[in-house]
């Protein structure tokens, strides 16, 4: 079997310290390698709201914060102040971003578990960070059970289109698809304002040594038409029950452009989203309008122009040839087949 | 009536001064309102080559340079001599960019015209100049003849998306609806790697008093879903016989876009191309990859990513809803019926 080397964003994406948590800096990676430094919660929730990271990284940065807010909660004299204080710090980073739900469902976990966890006012924090660490481990664990089962989508001789920054999706797929002896290649959109599929996607495909090609976002239908790529494969920021995938702006467009060219778009997702039944229940994050005009600090459009920058968009189930998930591959019309685990 | 400002880049985009040919830097603006000083044909077709100037920019720049290379070629001996310099000028501005046929065509056109004026040495150069000027006012009468039938396709309270920058196509048709008293409002995606979009055509329209949002290049599908704009309209590059757009890259996919939510697209171009019949007799110019990799001279891709950049793709007739040229509004399935004007 193929010994895979993992990328340098998923080995120091989220680092916590004794005394802070490191976050690497998603928007200048791989141009710079700097971490935001946080010592508290609202460092941290900070750090999300300005997209120091983004994708997976903000369910380790928010659970990371939550140890940061359990360091501080631990000296509080009651089991009240202690869950309060918790709470408190929980909300915070909750309202970091509406869109991306791992914030609130890993915060949900983690403020359940204080509430037992509390009533022990000396093992509070050690079973907290405990807590945290399994937390992550599952999640790991999880994600390679996804990379599993996409890596048995790809195909030898593959070329694959994706957009944005597909996190542990892409890599353990692409990690799973290498380890099975594979050779493909990917062509990755740059994933305009943010550059995430140039800067991100790009550079950790190739750290794994698969050859990636950079396009810009307008050419995706016509590397489809010219034949230079053969499936399209993205992250979802969610999915829901209906089979609506809400990923990053640009993946409706590639996915009619894959769906007019007869190739197949898969959508990767740990679980689909069982508090959504349809799109209609997620969300949408619109985000400052100017952020469309400019790229890497500079103004990319006339002084004269207003912007719009709607951070996802909405992929109808009909032009979803399969979801990928931690389960198995799923049809985007049969996803309630996620939670009946013994039909799988 | 009302009155229509014209942008700056339609007033001052090739300038043919005493001594040189100044050429506006559209790589730059509106951010910098920096030219090219030419002095003879051979840094017109480098301006030309290194994108100085892009769509109809050429047309003028090249013709332009021949009027360069007639003042030199006019302190030669014989008519034979000059006509030699004049066709080897005519061969290098030729050369330059493949797919942009208004250079070819002015050329041979003017070439055509020096196999006479040639044979009066004297009034060679005084008369060739001339003829470049009555090329040019044919040329911008034709633009407005477009532009009458481009404003008719607009109506009242239009939202439109267009793309890379159309030049005097996209400023005639909407000084032509100006004129006819319609509001309206542009979307105009960036155009990556040059941002053609963001800068030239956001400009260009908010100089004429038109709302204008920029958009990324990934958002299009999306604004077309959420009811953003009602229709699609760009300029072709060329037009096949067979109704085939060939356009900067991203055109189809917004195409494609257009087609499948039902919006109505369509193509400006002043006449479709009689010699190719087919996409497949238009030459289609792939670029230098790393063209891809950066923006306004910044890096934007992983050091490890390669690059590809098609600059143009190619959109087939039935994604098309009407080309505009200047003899009408055809089906593009019907652009023979240009060639015949007593039918129009």
């Amino acid at each position: 079997m193929q010994t895979v080397t993992m990328p340098t964003i998923m080995r120091e994406s989220v680092l916590l310290e004794p005394d802070c948590v490191r976050i690497l800096d998603r928007r200048v990676f791989p141009f710079e390698k700097t971490f935001a430094v946080c010592t508290n919660v609202e460092d941290v929730a900070v750090a999300i709201e300005q997209m120091v990271t983004q994708s997976g990284g903000p369910f380790y940065a928010a659970s990371a914060g939550m140890v940061l807010a359990a360091r501080e909660a631990a000296s509080l004299a009651t089991a009240e102040d202690r869950l309060d204080f918790m709470q408190k710090a929980g909300a915070r980073l909750v309202a970091t971003r509406a869109t991306n739900n791992h914030i609130a469902n890993v915060v949900a976990l983690l403020l359940r578990d204080c509430e037992q966890l509390l009533l022990d006012g000396d093992q509070f924090l050690p079973s907290f960070e405990a807590r945290v660490q399994e937390v992550w481990e599952v999640r790991r664990e999880t994600a390679r059970k996804l990379g599993e089962n996409g890596g048995h989508i790809i195909e030898d001789g593959d070329a694959i289109l994706t957009h944005c920054w597909a996190e542990s999706t892409i890599v353990e797929t692409a990690a799973a698809a290498l380890r099975q002896g594979k050779k493909f290649s990917f062509l990755c959109s740059e994933t305009r304002p943010y550059l995430q599929g140039a800067r991100l996607t790009a550079h950790s495909l190739a750290e794994m040594g698969i050859e990636v090609t950079v396009i810009t976002d307008n050419m995706g239908a016509y590397a489809i038409d010219r034949g230079k790529v053969n499936r399209l494969m993205t992250a979802a920021d969610r999915v829901s029950m209906s089979g609506h995938v809400i990923n990053k702006v640009g993946t409706l467009q590639l996915a009619i452009a894959a769906n007019h060219f007869a190739i197949p778009y898969f959508a990767m997702v740990q679980a689909p989203d069982k508090s959504a039944k349809t799109a209609m229940q997620v969300p949408m994050e619109d985000r400052d309008p100017q952020e469309s005009l400019y790229c890497l600090g500079q103004r990319t459009a006339s002084p004269l122009a207003k912007g719009w920058y709607p951070a996802f968009d909405v992929t109808p189930p009909h032009l979803v040839s399969g979801v990928i998930t931690s389960r198995g591959v799923f049809s985007s019309f049969a996803l309630a087949g996620y939670f009946k685990e013994d039909e799988i």
